[in-house]
């Protein structure tokens, strides 16, 4: 990519755009990870800067774009096969719906099944809390996306206590179980926290507040969920203690930069993508074939 | 828009792109239509070229995607309210999955709910044609969009004499009563007909033929289904005589060439949303109260 090409004389280049390390790595979280220890104005991993990012969004778009369409060639339609899953969870105004628009929304919706969990249904709470998560998890070839996920049983569930403590040490267990064995099952997860600071939100409320085309994304109990801050916080810390694993490592974004999780969770996806390397399945026709039969009509 | 003050200064002109007279007149489907008489390589009412389309596209793809935002705003959390609904019927490769790509891609997919209507599975065929239909209708606030429909019932299903005459017939007015309801409950129908010429769809499947990134999209079968033209053809005139309906209009879009049908099919969707009219909700919520609770966090 000739755009490109300065990023590639510096040795520890990453291809795609000004990655000079790669998110994956520099994000995931490990053994002894502090989510106080983040700096969410940080840009771990990126040269470049605002003027640049829109710019490297578009072009490592159409990668991604190309990596998906060539998923989705080779494994749509068989009864199994690789997929993706982005896991998308975060407080208020962090960004989840610009990911989804910005990031999602670059590739071809044909590839893309989208599934945004809100508080639960009746039906829903009859179940078990993995029901609903499980209805809506990526067929073969395809790019799921959660908006909010099963991690809301141990966030807001903990957080609200609307579980008792023993039934949400229960959870983190199911929800690795079930993780495994989605992992098993050719499911290639990326579950991203974005992360942003308490001030961040209170002026991206504000400016809610302050646009009336914005008023319908204001909702005042997101200021009673705010002063839950270090609860969640808490909650959020013992969701990476108990549940990222090598099938199913969490990614901690810095995101008080729009432009900087957008890219990161690109990124992310597009390592994903590389890592099944989906090819351009061969003909199960003979090409001559067919086309002596189309000319013929 | 600046981009289109040259446009303006023309009496006929309308906002957004090139356009000199709407889509939505000159392309709908109305009494005595002739399918046979329709050009495929015609491009009405756009006074641009395919160098100004890639343009128009984009700018008018803003326009939609602020129109959408508003619907999903004010409706998409309601009982009941406004959606759309783009039918997508066409032959094969004439470009359902382009307009899905760069039409419905260039909206936030929040908003969008696609369906993808394949040959129906055991379970569809035990019951009633329009059951799998009415599954995927949009809710409230939703663009939805149908690659392929319950017209594929009185299509291929006529075509291919998968049910006799008779029920063929009373399929038609089951589609009339299923969308007259449709339309009573504020779902906004664009049907649309993507009409190549058979000599167009030779080429591309030629080039299907020759590129092999793209033999995955190439199914021997279609050159079965291209053989059947004139009956195929027949079958969508029928269907256009007996189902382009005031509650639910047919519009035939010319697609021989790929970007006047994207550009018509966005401004048939962008006609559909302003005649919808979507305004932002008022807040729910006092804006000075709330701005004293957040400060005080």
């Amino acid at each position: 990519m000739a755009e490109n090409s300065d990023d590639q004389a510096g040795g520890a280049a990453v291809s795609g755009a000004r990655w000079t390390q790669e998110p994956a790595g520099l994000l995931r979280v490990e053994e002894g990870f502090r989510l106080d220890a983040v700096d969410t104005r940080a840009t771990p991993g990126y040269a470049g800067d605002k003027k640049t990012a829109g710019h490297d969004l578009a072009s490592c778009g159409r990668e991604l774009g190309d990596l998906q369409e060539r998923l989705y060639a080779a494994h749509h339609e068989a009864d199994s096969g690789p997929s993706v899953l982005l896991v998308l969870q975060a407080m208020d105004t962090a960004g989840k719906g610009g990911i989804i628009r910005h990031v999602v929304g670059a590739v071809d919706p044909q590839g893309i099944e989208l599934a945004a969990f809100k508080a639960p249904t009746e039906e829903e709470l009859a179940h078990d809390f993995l029901w609903r998560v499980r209805r809506q998890v990526p067929g073969p070839g395809m790019i799921g996306v959660f908006d909010r996920s099963h991690y809301e049983d141990v966030l807001i569930g903990k957080v609200r206590e609307l579980a008792d403590a023993e039934e949400i040490e229960q959870r983190y267990q199911a929800i690795n179980d079930f993780e495994a064995e989605l992992a098993e099952a050719g499911v290639r997860m990326v579950k991203v926290m974005l992360h942003i600071s308490p001030d961040e939100q209170r002026d991206r409320l504000l400016k809610r507040l302050d646009r009336p085309d914005k008023h319908w994304k204001y909702n005042p109990g997101d200021v009673d969920e705010r002063r839950l801050w270090p609860d969640y916080m808490a909650a959020y810390q013992a969701v990476f203690d108990r549940t990222s694993t090598d099938a199913a490592p969490w990614f901690v974004v810095p995101a008080d930069r729009k432009w900087y999780s957008r890219l990161a969770v690109q990124r992310l996806l597009q390592t994903a993508l590389e890592v099944i390397d989906p090819q351009w399945p061969a003909a199960d026709f003979d090409v001559e074939v067919e086309k002596q039969r189309l000319l013929a009509t």
